[in-house]
């Protein structure tokens, strides 16, 4: 999916929710796993909540950790989650929250693992890539048509103030210099940002760097980002925001409800989102 | 494997060798292909290049993305890779080269996804994880007995240069705050680092950082790092290294005798090894 088509998406649904597919095993309700393999049950479950939901967001976002610690049990629900997501006719971004990154002629195969044919490899449109390798390890998922690299800036856990924010030689911290120079390996129709919700205000420094990039925002919801803020401070005029919710909308309820209590918690922060988007 | 194992496995063998099972699919010689689904060329070769350099070599590094890239086949090849490998008499480290890492409580997902029984998730040893989100995305791999994290520090592609080598405020570079700050998050019986052999010369400085520590040396042979350079440089008295070669070895021939020119190939390195190792 290309930035118009994505920019387009936003507009039309008024929304720019992203729905975390971090389905882990033991949280999905007991009634979908009873009877079923572990592989069916979580695909049952990612069916359930994609259609209870795709009305609301633009984006879906598995976190392929929750399907490698199933092993190929796993990968099974992950492509099989994927493939039923294309076969609906509502077009939709698909985010393969992998964080990958290798040397450049390994990192062209992870690519390539990602942005496959929708047979031997799933058909993502972006794969979240983390930058510490530099330049080779970043580029060669860039020059697929269509598709994104979502590259870890500023991410939303504790950890990033460890190296994220140390200082460097030319004023900026490190996350801004990744910002900085990665601008010169990709741009706005390619290339995407992981910035955390938890650090809301630090949006409007990232805004500086970055005006026109799409931002994807982890953190509102579960990890307590406040999503007004988010909207207030990342919005640009393409919309540019993907703000992702996992936890709190696909395990809103555990009991047989769990669909409809996904959909009333999207629907909570697409109207949120809907009635920012009409004042643009 | 502990610490005192895998030394033991060094001093026996008189090998710091790592061959990394790099197994494009596209490069595996076509005697092997032929008449084979994928999966089960993929499984030939890794068993026939295991059977012919177990002898020479302390630990294989199978990088995730070259299983990554042929979807189901490639996650099957790899855990039949890792359990047949098991199944020898000969005990050898397993490294996961995946470069993973996410916030904490995914990070522990992960970690369970390498750590595992050997039934439903592959039993590595360790996990190559990348620094860039910190702390609490590294430490959950750190709690499992006879595991280890392989942190990347200084990596051996070009685009080490972008990030790693900054300077931060206090007059280090950022691989080496990545060393200094870790050291607080493990030990030397739970935590490698990956240093590069394009950048032997930096190995003594390592040292001064993690004198004690398992170091992870990529890009010796088609790299073209010298390995006389890094056994003199990073060598310690529980041996401390692990020297990688990839396609040198598994590729050595494309022909009937890709077994034998690894076997070859490996052979010559552990005799270099030898020679330095006998002279301790």
């Amino acid at each position: 999916m290309n930035r118009q088509e994505l920019t387009d998406l936003v507009f039309r649904k008024k929304s720019v929710l992203c729905v975390g597919l971090d389905s882990e095993l033991a949280k999905i309700p007991g009634h979908i796993r009873e009877g079923r393999t572990d592989e069916d049950a979580v695909f049952e479950f990612n069916k359930a909540i994609v259609d209870a939901t795709i009305q609301y967001t633009v984006a879906y976002k598995p976190n392929l950790a929750f399907y490698e610690a199933m092993g190929l049990a796993g990968w099974n629900a992950l492509y099989r989650t994927v493939a039923y997501i294309r076969l609906l006719e509502e077009p939709v971004f698909i985010i393969a929250d992998a964080k990958r990154a290798d040397i450049g002629n390994t990192s062209r195969l992870y690519a390539s693992a990602f942005f496959g044919d929708g047979k031997t490899s799933p058909d993502f449109d972006a794969v979240t890539v983390a930058p510490y390798m530099g330049s080779d390890s970043v580029s060669p998922f860039l020059s697929f048509e269509g598709k994104w690299v979502i590259l870890l800036a500023l991410t939303s856990n504790p950890g990033a103030d460890d190296f994220q924010l140390t200082q460097t030689p030319d004023g900026m911290q490190l996350f801004e210099r990744v910002l900085t120079q990665s601008k010169q390996w990709g741009n706005e129709n390619n290339m995407m940002y992981v910035i955390g919700a938890t650090r809301a205000e630090m949006l409007k420094k990232v805004r500086t760097i970055v005006p026109d990039n799409f931002l994807l925002i982890p953190g509102v919801g579960a990890q307590g980002g406040d999503l007004g803020e988010v909207l207030k401070n990342g919005w640009n005029n393409s919309g540019g925001l993907l703000i992702n919710a996992s936890r709190s909308i696909i395990f809103a309820s555990s009991g047989n409800d769990f669909a409809e209590a996904a959909a009333t918690e999207a629907a909570r922060m697409q109207t949120e989102m809907a009635e920012f988007i009409n004042k643009q």
